[in-house]
């Protein structure tokens, strides 16, 4: 199928900006000698995630249990659950682990630790575990020098249902940095204070394997790993403008992008409408202000063009009179997203191009 | 199920307030003597549109040609398709048509029309057509007042492809209302100018039996309808905080909401940690700037707290003491969305909820 043919909106996936995107991501952990364990959250599909474990040791991220469930059906056993876990989700978690999934999960404090052991113990199950540490001030997690971190550990590490695992940590303050200097200290002080944190463990006399670090970003920054056993990264598989703003990556590095049709001219208002609005794009603004970039549908050049305010469907573009000369009624564009985790959860599949043309279809795994 | 057995984040919706929200439409439309055609983009679910179409006339909305298919599939025949039409989606349109449904189409320029007429005739197929009239200058369509109407409906008349039904309009500005005033006063104008199309077009001895019109604001708050043959709404079904903000409804109508678990307790930095993101609440912040607010699980009484910010699966609540207290980790909150549309388009299903308990369960139909 080529380009042209395709019903819009739909999502399109360059297959050799992934190709070249995953083995950038994969030259650099290797010369920093730790293996990746990629987030599956912004691909949530088993073909995009199988080139980025090519060569990998390791298991998969993921950011829901459904996506859990998704990878162990595709052969995927070795699955870190990387969002602070809830008593509710522990007989699901329980579950995928009777199929034959090593499901680690995350927590950061003593109540839930509490509550982990109890719901083991209720279901005869054991759960390994990683507590989460901030080292940002970001979101979640326990800092390396509050002692609780040691009293959490403590729980875990004399409960029959826990099994403490280590540390993980994610510095998703990395997506405010504005210099390259600043994305190289944000990653060794996620390094440093994950290290530190595990070593608290290990003074205490508990156990502490796993160091589990990353964002794209930092992962792509670190200039170096010690004491770290692996990266956790998911949008770099893609990128994004927002990484591109920070500097992550170039526009030509984006591989995901939105496949909509011009449906209307107002000259009068100066502006075009395409079928790409806010469900489409999500209405996820980045940090340029708008929904998203124009580029040529075959060769994702740039147009110079954004949507400027979306509706449902509908995605308003600005546009002088030399846009409604070479953008007429019926004419397809590519929009590439501010954020490519929430624009691709808006959609059920890729297809995957190549030099024009539609090579592939893969599905996602999407909702909870 | 009891709602706290449910795993989160998930869609909850209240039955009693959709059955109170759609009961209050159709009272009104009846009371104007119009036809009500809901518009399903909200929904995306036949048991939630039977209940808006119980005792009406006529049929149904659509925002996407997936949600054509599904509606057909469930028996709805009489389907407005209400996006300015692309040529590549013709065809799709065609074998709608051959399996039964009576889809419309809607346009607004000579190109588009030229276009339909082109594609009809290579597929031996006839499109009903409304023409897309612009009442408030906010989206699509040609002013009533506009020459390229009338030639737009000569193009439409005079091909064998085309079949001309008159025109439709929406409001999208209701939206930026700020008063009763200006809502009926919006409401005026976009009957007036919807009906002064459709006359502009029988001057011109062409067809125009149907003028339909509509948006939630401007359906509930219009006084008269004279010359109205159907009305479009959409998000009354739901509400949301947007409708609320507006006037349109109560907090206590918004009948969908998400359900999230509390994950994790900042008190060093004054906020608590759910369960529920930018991919379940949507990134949509509303008039309010927030992202959601809080509300009982069980009762939906308001606590007072709203999301301040979202990351893919966190959502962070600024918190006192006393929210530490009441909201301990794994507790349940309810989430009232700002945007119904972009927050229900996040989720595969709805949860019937009544009287605190799950009482069924209601697939959506996503994507294009």
């Amino acid at each position: 199928m080529r380009i042209s043919e395709i019903e819009t909106p739909a999502l399109l996936l360059d297959r050799g900006r992934l190709e070249r995107n995953v083995g950038r991501m994969r030259a650099r952990l290797e010369a920093l000698g730790v293996p990746l364990r990629p987030h599956v959250k912004t691909a949530k599909s088993a073909e995009a995630v199988r080139l980025a474990v090519a060569g990998q040791p390791g298991g998969i991220t993921v950011s829901t249990l459904k996506e859990a469930e998704y990878f162990l059906d595709r052969g995927f056993t070795d699955i870190l659950y990387a969002v602070g876990i809830a008593p509710s989700k522990l007989g699901h978690v329980a579950s995928l682990r009777e199929r034959g999934a090593e499901v680690t999960i995350v927590l950061d404090s003593a109540e839930m630790a509490e509550a982990a052991a109890e719901r083991a113990a209720a279901l005869g199950a054991c759960f390994p575990v990683l507590i989460e540490v901030d080292t940002d001030g970001g979101r979640a997690g326990v800092r390396a020098d509050d002692a609780r971190l040691v009293e959490v550990g403590r729980r875990l590490h004399g409960s029959a249902g826990t099994r403490l695992r280590g540390v993980m940590t994610h510095a998703g303050r990395s997506y405010e940095c504005r210099s390259p200097a600043e994305l190289r200290a944000m990653a060794e002080q996620e390094r440093a204070g994950a290290v530190a944190a595990a070593e608290a463990l290990r003074s205490a006399g508990l156990p502490a394997p796993v160091v589990s670090v990353g964002s794209t970003p930092t992962a792509l920054f670190a200039e170096r790993l010690d004491g770290v056993t692996e990266v956790r990264a998911g949008v770099y598989m893609f990128m994004d403008r927002v990484m591109a703003a920070l500097g992550v990556c170039a526009e030509a590095d984006i591989a995901v992008s939105v496949l909509a049709t011009v449906i209307g001219h107002r000259p009068d208002l100066g502006y075009l409408l395409i079928d790409a609005g806010g469900l489409a794009l999500s209405k996820d603004r980045g940090s340029a202000g708008d929904y998203g970039r124009l580029a040529d549908p075959v060769s994702a050049a740039p147009l110079g063009l954004a949507v400027a305010s979306v509706n449902q469907e509908h995605g308003l573009v600005p546009a002088a009179a030399a846009d409604f000369e070479r953008l007429p009624i019926g004419a397809s564009v590519r929009i590439h997203p501010n954020h490519a985790c929430m624009t691709a959860a808006a959609h059920e599949f890729y297809l995957l191009v190549e030099d024009g043309e539609v090579v592939e279809r893969w599905q996602r795994c999407n909702f909870w």
